[in-house]
């Protein structure tokens, strides 16, 4: 287990960030290769039936589903723990894990960050401004509205920054780049935990990844992580220009 | 940890299904209430945020993703095993699971059984013929490639059968309930495991049951239940009337 970890997907995506995070304190070495998955070739759609990302490749295993892989980190190596002890807490934790990927995932990246910065960006095509606006207006008040219900007044959710903090912040770092900050007069709660995570160091370390790959057109990516000092693998599973298909939901 | 666990769902869902063959390979008592997502009241939904069945309730936890609960039921008691002991083999087939839960879920129940079975029952609105087909002529054949690819030619995939086998087989139950068969001359490998991950006696139990509600209008089935000795919860979370909103996805 010396060879560092292998993990294709571009760390924009908040499911390649969660992954990344849970290495970074758990300091398993990896590498990346920073594809958008419209951008994987055929070998991607085998290593990943849903073209989804990100995948984790090591000498046993490649996983192609972001909870599976954090998962897999915690059994491989338990400490530090991602996971809480306490059963009913770590029951607990998985399940606002699969609320975040699922329905944050839904109303941030598909309704929000999707329309706003990748349908332009991929597809050069304009935003759908009803979808946006519901978006906006009443899919992530609700989940909003939620969260403000569950999350600690100070501190993390089960004591350690862990899977379900970690999955949860994720998503606002892209609803940041899609201009979205939460109202903190509304949900001062969620305010509070969002900006008490993202101040974590391996988010910061990523966030300044995770800028320079905004700045940079796709083609140029790779080279820009390496001049960051990020590992790259030598092979990359992207293509020339996107792909339409299933969508890596 | 005497009382038996509370399982909000229709025995009908593929998810609530996974719940309960899980629940019959431990051996734990359950009672159910067999709503249908689409009929949860306002209790339901403080409960389910995402209106999803099943819900698990116990003395520590309400858990309300089945890929959850049955994680929990694991940690919660741990043999018979539901999950390979191998740190590879149990991400393997949490991958399955997933891939299940979510690829299988979207073509055989939102695009097949959704269209055939449950428009007209729930919304009295017609079949689109037009995804019945693209689900039938592409993607169904898609995914059971997929699977030609992965099941064993005997057995289970990991020694007994667990969460991975589970996960698959309980789509062909629905399925089924639309009339799709596995073509054998084209997918033997899944044609037999099908046959075979249905004839265990959790799902043979659990097909009588299925088979008395589809029988059943909606509105009686909690008392079939009852007649055939399946033990109900004394509270339910139903609703005289479907209500539209999230769907339970």
């Amino acid at each position: 287990m010396n060879q560092p970890v292998q993990i294709v997907g571009s760390p924009i995506s908040p499911y390649v960030r969660k992954v990344l995070v849970c290495l970074e304190r758990k300091k398993i070495a990896y590498e990346i290769d920073p594809i958008v998955p419209f951008f994987g070739n055929d070998e991607f759609s085998r290593l990943s039936p849903l073209r989804r990302i990100p995948v984790l490749i090591d000498e046993r295993v490649a996983l192609a589903d972001s909870s599976v892989i954090c998962q897999y980190l915690e059994d491989r190596q338990p400490e530090p723990a991602f996971y809480p002890r306490d059963v009913a807490d770590r029951a607990r934790a998985r399940w606002l894990e699969e609320f975040a990927d699922s329905r944050m995932g839904d109303v941030f990246i598909w309704r929000l960050f999707n329309q706003i910065a990748i349908r332009q960006r991929v597809w050069n095509e304009p935003p759908d401004q009803t979808v946006v606006k519901q978006a906006l207006e009443v899919e992530i008040p609700s989940v909003l509205d939620y969260l403000e219900g569950e999350l600690p007044a100070d501190g993390f959710l089960f004591g350690d920054p862990g899977i379900a903090d970690v999955s949860i912040a994720c998503f606002f770092r892209n609803a940041a780049f899609a201009r979205f900050q939460v109202d903190r007069s509304r949900w001062p709660r969620t305010a509070a935990f969002v900006a008490r995570a993202l101040a974590l160091p391996e988010f910061q370390k990523l966030a300044r990844i995770e800028d320079a790959m905004l700045r940079t057109p796709i083609p140029k990516q790779r080279e820009a992580l390496r001049e960051l000092g990020l590992a790259l693998m030598a092979k990359s599973y992207g293509s020339d220009a996107p792909r339409r298909g299933i969508m890596p939901i």
